[in-house]
């Protein structure tokens, strides 16, 4: 991970980096009055890349947003919750459209430099109304104040319960660059290439290619690493715009200061996944899984996957039940070579199998482990030098009660 | 299907082919006083068959019961629940090859053919003085009327709430050949290429090649389109056995009557199936996720599995939530072939997306619709002539309620 090559800005935001303002507002797509509308702008069109959910079925924001895309530079996003305008054919996609245009009047900036990001319920119209009012009110409200970036934050929020923010700063070249990130999570949660609603800013000046690469890669060992249902949605969308105005020398993979750059990039996008995990529909508390040893990292993804996605294991540690035995089974049943001989599971730093043989531990100080808010499961293969970490959370009946009656 | 080719005997069980005895009785595995352990036995030596889980770490007496049917012959099977001895090391292995050898010593009958299966907690060692005193006070107690198949029935259950028995006949050149089988499920619930606990007797003269080809084809398209929570066991195996006794021809791919015996045994596992589905941990309702006009039967099943294994899916039908969005999102986030543009999605007669296109439909109805114990989910989406049905059960307060605390 680099540790060290980056430095925490405590209180950071998006428009803690050089040339971005966010804001938010309510503009009645929510029941609620909860803000469901903002925008990130920035000073001047900035280097952006993006990656986007598998999900056949893509939602018209993102086509959208692929176009803008098309020549690597955005300068600002709109983007509103409490409807995923996804499923809305025609008239869905002349609304996502509709909204850029807008955005891009409202703020003086060229059509094809706005993205459009939308998440909520699939398959119900957008009311148009609701989103220009909010489009026409947002200008105005633009800061670059910790409370522009709350409101933003609070913007794209369904029903997650906490903003995710994260703000890091590394030394390129002498100089400061800020790397900035706020994201959605909650439900419909099993990122695959993609992710959830997030966005990231920094004032770097930075190659495009290379921030697609470097975008690419720390999706795959943060934001597609963690699950919360399973279930991939069709709206995930990961944007970063970089404005340039750290007046760093500009940076790609030859830049001497590339590795401090990714380093801090990756950790903004893993706190965004963790944070994504661990406010989870319904859940109490953040799950990690870490696999060692197996044929390759990417046999260890997998297994850590299945295994922080099992509903047995997340009922299990909702329960604070060390049933280890559902851990194994997962493991097995992920279809990645292992030695059935050779198992070690821990529990935080409880042994509870060694050689795929039960241990004789502590079931007191295993509760006491699993009733934390953050619950660490750490699977050995003994069977290879491969390794990963995913992300997510417990099934409890507020996942349920939650997801019984979303429309309702 | 090929309905009509076989007949229902209301009231049959696994002891209403010739030949078979069967019993069950509680010997302390369990805390309850339920049934622990049972045994079926045919009076002579049976032409069998078996499919297991494909889970990395099998348990021991699946290992025993694969050595066992090596010659393709079967007299009895033994069979406890409360323990699954999986992950039981050196010692689990002893323990499956001392029931087997108790088993066949009491029953009087070869040791290689003598099946061992076992279902429940994973990582602990058999209580070995409860499974002897069991199998001990077995053989007395072995009967064919319905009180012996009854007692059987509840003692391969952990979770279960009520039995799963089908029993059917169909003509074989004249003779009437019946089918019957027994099954348990509940959690753990996600077959791949194998199934649950389950049990099939009949009493034809069948080649044993036919027979294991006969189970994998009907497996296919039964117990492995089931799912409870997606978590494959580590114990799952179907056995069959077939004592010869209705004396027909010997049944193989060229017999007149194979259809219809081949009918015949796929609906004994797809009832059987259904019934696990219906009586997940927790559920409320049977779902069904029909998929028509996919690429292949293949694509077909990937996708229904998908939907019917979606925990928002699962939960909206909880709920009684005509969350159709939910539907389409896990169709396409299935990894298969579909057209975005063309897909129709029905539940039960209400007709909710045509073309990709929301319908408005009556959302009183819907809502008496999914509040029915059984829930079909169809989708169509006219991209090709593959189709497939997949099985499973709603997502509750009670599934968490119990896995939070299944071995507390």
């Amino acid at each position: 991970m680099g540790e060290g090559h980056y430095e925490v800005i405590e209180g950071g935001s998006i428009i803690t980096p050089k040339g971005f303002f966010a804001g938010g507002v309510h503009c009645g797509l929510k029941k609620t009055d909860r803000h469901d509308i903002g925008i990130i702008r920035c000073e001047v069109p900035a280097v952006a890349a993006a990656v986007y959910t598998t999900n056949a079925f893509q939602a018209a924001p993102l086509k959208v947003t692929r176009e803008s895309l098309q020549d690597g530079r955005l300068q600002a996003v709109v983007v509103n919750s409490g409807n995923a305008n996804a499923c809305t054919g025609q008239q869905g996609e002349a609304d996502a459209y509709e909204m850029r245009a807008q955005a891009a009047r409202h703020l003086g900036v060229a059509e094809q430099d706005v993205a459009v990001a939308s998440t909520g319920v699939i398959g119900e119209l957008l009311k148009m109304d609701c989103v220009s009012a909010g489009i026409e009110a947002l200008p105005a409200r633009l800061g670059s104040t910790p409370q522009s970036a709350e409101d933003f934050s609070q913007a794209i929020l369904t029903t997650d319960l906490v903003k995710k923010e994260i703000c890091v700063t590394v030394d390129v070249n002498g100089k400061k660059v800020v790397i900035a990130g706020a994201a959605k999570g909650s439900g419909m949660i099993h990122p695959n290439m993609a992710t959830m609603l997030a966005f990231m800013t920094t004032d770097a000046v930075i190659e495009q290619p290379a921030l697609q690469v470097l975008m690419r890669q720390a999706t795959d060992s943060t934001f597609n690493m963690i699950t919360v249902d399973g279930d991939t949605s069709t709206n995930d969308i990961l944007i970063a715009m970089a404005s340039g105005m750290a007046s760093n020398d500009v940076l790609n993979e030859d830049h001497p200061d590339w590795e401090a750059f990714a380093a801090g990039f990756t950790y903004v996008c893993q706190v965004l996944a963790q944070a994504i995990a661990r406010d989870g529909e319904g859940a109490t508390k953040l799950v990690e899984v870490s696999v060692n040893g197996a044929v390759s990292d990417l046999s260890a993804r997998a297994i850590a996957k299945t295994v922080v996605g099992s509903s047995l294991v997340k009922s299990a540690v909702f329960g604070a039940d060390a049933n280890w035995g559902r851990i194994i089974a997962a493991v097995g049943r992920a279809g990645e070579p292992v030695n059935p001989e050779s198992v070690d599971i821990r529990l935080g730093d409880i042994s509870v199998l060694e050689a795929s043989r039960p241990v004789i531990f502590d079931e007191d100080a295993a509760l006491v482990y699993l009733k934390g808010d953050t619950v660490r499961i750490v699977v050995d293969l003994h069977h290879g030098e491969g390794k990963a970490t995913a992300w997510g959370c417990d099934l409890t009946y507020d996942y349920v009660r939650i997801n019984a009656a979303y429309r309702t």
